[in-house]
Formats: C-alpha cells, structure tokens, sequence
C-alpha cells in the first residue's frame, strides 16, 4: 500500500497511476510532459528509441513500476520488440543498437548519476556517433525526467502492477491515445 | 559554455533559461509543472515554503543554478527572509522551523537520495508532525521534480548567473508574474 491513501484501489490503478489520480492538478503537466519527450513528432529518434532510453533510465533507478511499463511501451513500438529491450536492460553496451543510440543511453546514464556527472567526453562520444544537438537536449531531458517520475512512483511507495499483462494493455493504451489521456480516465482497464 | 548550442547568450539567459528557450515545446509542461507545485493556492504549504523544499534539494544535488534562484524566489517570499533560507541550507536540523516542514525537509532529502529510500518512518515522523496526505505528496514531487530539473541544468552544462542580483531580479518577476511567463519572453532582464 502507498504511504498516503491515494483513494483508488492500487491494484487496478498501480504505480504513477494512483498519484496522478490524487492530484490531478500536476498530472497533467506531468503527461503534457511524457507525451511532448515521448510521442511528439521528433526529426530523429522514433517514440520506440526515446521510451527505450526512459526504460534504460529507470531500470538503472530500480523503479520495477516504470522500467516494466516503458519497456512494454518501448517493445510495442520498436521493429524488434521485446528481445531488444530486454537486451538493452541487460547490457548496453553489448546490445545491437546504433552507435548513436548508444553513446546517448551513455549520457542518459551519466544524468542518472546526477547532472554533475555529465562531462564534455560524453557529449563528444555521442557527437562523433552521429547524435544532434536537438537528440542530446532530449536525451538529457527524458533521462532527468525519468529521475522525477521514478522517485514519484518510489518515494510515495506505490504498488507496480500485479500481472505482467497491465503494462501491455498499458502499451496498447498509450500507443492509441498517448499519455494525455491516460492520466483523465477512470476506466478499470487504464 | 552549454554542451550544446542552445542559440542565446548565456550571461543574459543563464542555467535552465537557456534550455528553454532552445526547447519550447517542453519549456511549456515544465513552467507548469513549476506553477502548480510552488504557486498555485496550497491549502497549508506557503510559496516560500515550497521554495524552500525546492532550494534544499538543489542544494543537495549541487546546482548552482537551481539552489541561488530558489533560495531567492524562497527569502523574497518568507517573513524571515534569506536568512532562514541560509540555515536551513547550511543545517535543516538545527534551522529554525516547524517540526512539520523539518520532517517534511527529510521526506525531500530521502527522495533526493532515490525512491527507494524514503521509508514508512520518514513518512510517519511527517505525519506526527502533523504533516497531511497532501502535504507529503507535494513534498515528494517537489523534491522529484528537483532531481528533474537540477539534471537538466547540469546535465546540458549550462552556465549559473554571472551576478547574485540575477537571482533577485528572477525572484520580482516569478512573484509577480509566475512560472508561465518566464518560459516565454525574450526580455534580457529574464
């Protein structure tokens, strides 16, 4: 049960969605957020790569509640799926992905240690890969954002889902809608 | 210099300044988000109080940039002025507060460290305090949306104000304008 009574059953409304529930108020910057990282029209990176990198990020926080959902969502809308995803959670490094794409979860891992941590060798690593000025900017963005909604979800001690199959209706919700919808509903099913 | 070009001059636009005015797109969930938690009516938590909470974070987290403007935009707004703001960030235990805002300080210092290590008995020492369900919400995502942008500032390596009367003048304008106006002008008093 979470820290303080969300007035939801946590079982149907697990992790982010109880919060956003109490306190309508801040989610929706909060989804006008995710949606603008995440699904907006980009140049370069698809909505697959950027919830990859958001999947990346809260695995690495050991949010089990945001790195489950992203990696579902990242898996619904990458040619690759699920193999690739979990590879990337297990070793990116080692993992089939561009070069680029790469050195950026390189930078998303260094604003997960802090923002500090972040050097000019990181940068030049992903500019050399080929990444943007626009693709650092949202790398560093999403990787920050995903330090927020990790500790939302952790430090108010929600519940993540019970059955693996809510993050995949979740995906399918979120590849349909987007995540401005997703904090309004009441739906049992969100 | 920012690790990436973000198309003004820095000394008039410093730290988060510049990032938004390269991203406006995401300028615009973040100012919100930034209204909601720290100006829009609170039923028990004052503006300078949540400043507060948001200027200890920073602290914590090393930003210059964040720490000096919210330390400015916190004195500019609490009866007691920069001097309390000085204590609480030179020792919040021996600051002179509520117990409540005390407790609720070591709620944001948990969060600060990741969502995992805010414990029931940081929650419970709040609400001893008196701390209410909203009021440890708000705490917990101010002290996230922190970790947010503290990463964004530094993580793009932006520059903090050449001059400290920056953050006094930043301070008169988000008092009397809010969140939502600072996103958007080109003003070079911003």
């Amino acid at each position: 049960m979470a820290y303080i009574d969300l007035g939801v059953d946590e079982d149907q409304f697990p992790g982010i969605n109880g919060p956003m529930r109490f306190r309508p108020e801040t989610a929706k910057p909060l989804n006008e957020l995710a949606e603008v990282l995440l699904r907006q029209p980009h140049p370069t990176l698809s909505p697959g790569e950027r919830e990859l990198i958001a999947a990346y990020v809260s695995g690495l926080n050991s949010c089990e509640f945001c790195c489950d959902s992203h990696s579902a969502f990242a898996a619904a809308q990458l040619p690759e799926g699920s193999s690739l995803v979990q590879m990337v959670r297990r070793d990116a490094a080692s993992a089939p992905i561009s070069a680029k794409l790469r050195a950026l979860l390189g930078v998303a891992a260094a604003v997960q240690q802090g923002g500090r941590h972040v050097t000019a060798e990181h940068i030049d690593s992903a500019r050399e890969a080929g990444a943007t000025d626009v693709e650092i900017h949202d790398t560093v963005l999403i990787a920050a954002a995903f330090c927020m909604f990790n500790r939302y979800v952790d430090g108010l001690g929600t519940k993540p889902a019970a059955h693996p199959e809510q993050y995949v209706f979740a995906a399918e919700r979120i590849v349909t809608f987007g995540y401005g919808a997703s904090g309004q509903r009441r739906d049992p099913s969100s």
